[in-house]
């Protein structure tokens, strides 16, 4: 056994809201919040006015950086029960397709068994892995912008 | 002629800090400021301490909004003269390469000659016109981040 989660679960959620706020001092100027945290998957959430633009609606910063921090979590969600883990962006794409004009919200959907299963074996293995994942920001059922990201997950040397 | 205008200056790079800081509170929390603006393009720079994450390096989050900012920005400049025109991004994508463990730095040059006669051109004749701009993130002269975005001017509908 790995060790690592098979599921997600509101006390991870509330524990990844504290980890952020308490390491991430835009993470608090944006008032980020855990707005979801179960089987489905991580709902990160901030209100529009600490993100807003010139135009009224959501920073694409803001934007961009919720959906990475969604994906981030999600990783960090995995990997909690291992120590000495990192876990950083390497690359991401983000398309703006609407503008959001109320509270920003970016599920990472939980990647499912079969990805787990080879994200736990490459990792225990090589103490390094690599994952893509992809965020979908909605308002109102309708798709504002989509996010894909690899990030990798390493174990300090020994 | 457009109006546009053929270079930067610093003066405009002001006006620019100045606009940002006003409309965008997340500028004002990441503390953005214009480092410089001239012939060679648009940098905009932050301090590490508010943009910082977990592993005392830049948040990704910041890295990227940064980089938004300076492309948005650099759109900006371009049609600072003209009344009406709004600026979106409308995809990016950005690499991570190394750590930023100073100042934040971004720099998008500016698209030259050809690149602009054609975006003043298309602007004028269809009233919305896209560009594609490449933002570079060093720290002492090592490329630590690269973005590239779309972004997208247009005029109010008459």
């Amino acid at each position: 056994m790995s060790g690592l989660p098979t599921t997600l679960d509101a006390q991870s959620g509330a524990r990844l809201e504290a980890y952020l706020h308490a390491h991430i001092p835009l993470v608090r100027a944006m008032q980020v919040r855990v707005a979801a945290c179960d089987a489905s998957g991580l709902t990160l959430a901030a209100p529009l006015a600490p993100n807003i633009n010139h135009e009224g609606s959501a920073f694409g910063g803001s934007l961009a950086g919720l959906a990475t921090l969604t994906g981030w979590g999600l990783v960090w969600l995995l990997l909690e029960p291992v120590h000495a883990t990192h876990i950083v962006v390497s690359t991401s794409q983000i398309d703006y397709l609407r503008p959001v004009t109320d509270t920003l919200a970016a599920h990472c959907p939980w990647p499912g068994e079969a990805a787990l299963d080879g994200f736990r074996k490459t990792l225990a293995r090589r103490g390094k892995v690599r994952i893509t994942l992809h965020v979908r920001m909605l308002q109102q059922q309708i798709l504002c912008a989509r996010f894909s990201g690899d990030f990798v997950a390493y174990h300090d040397s020994p």
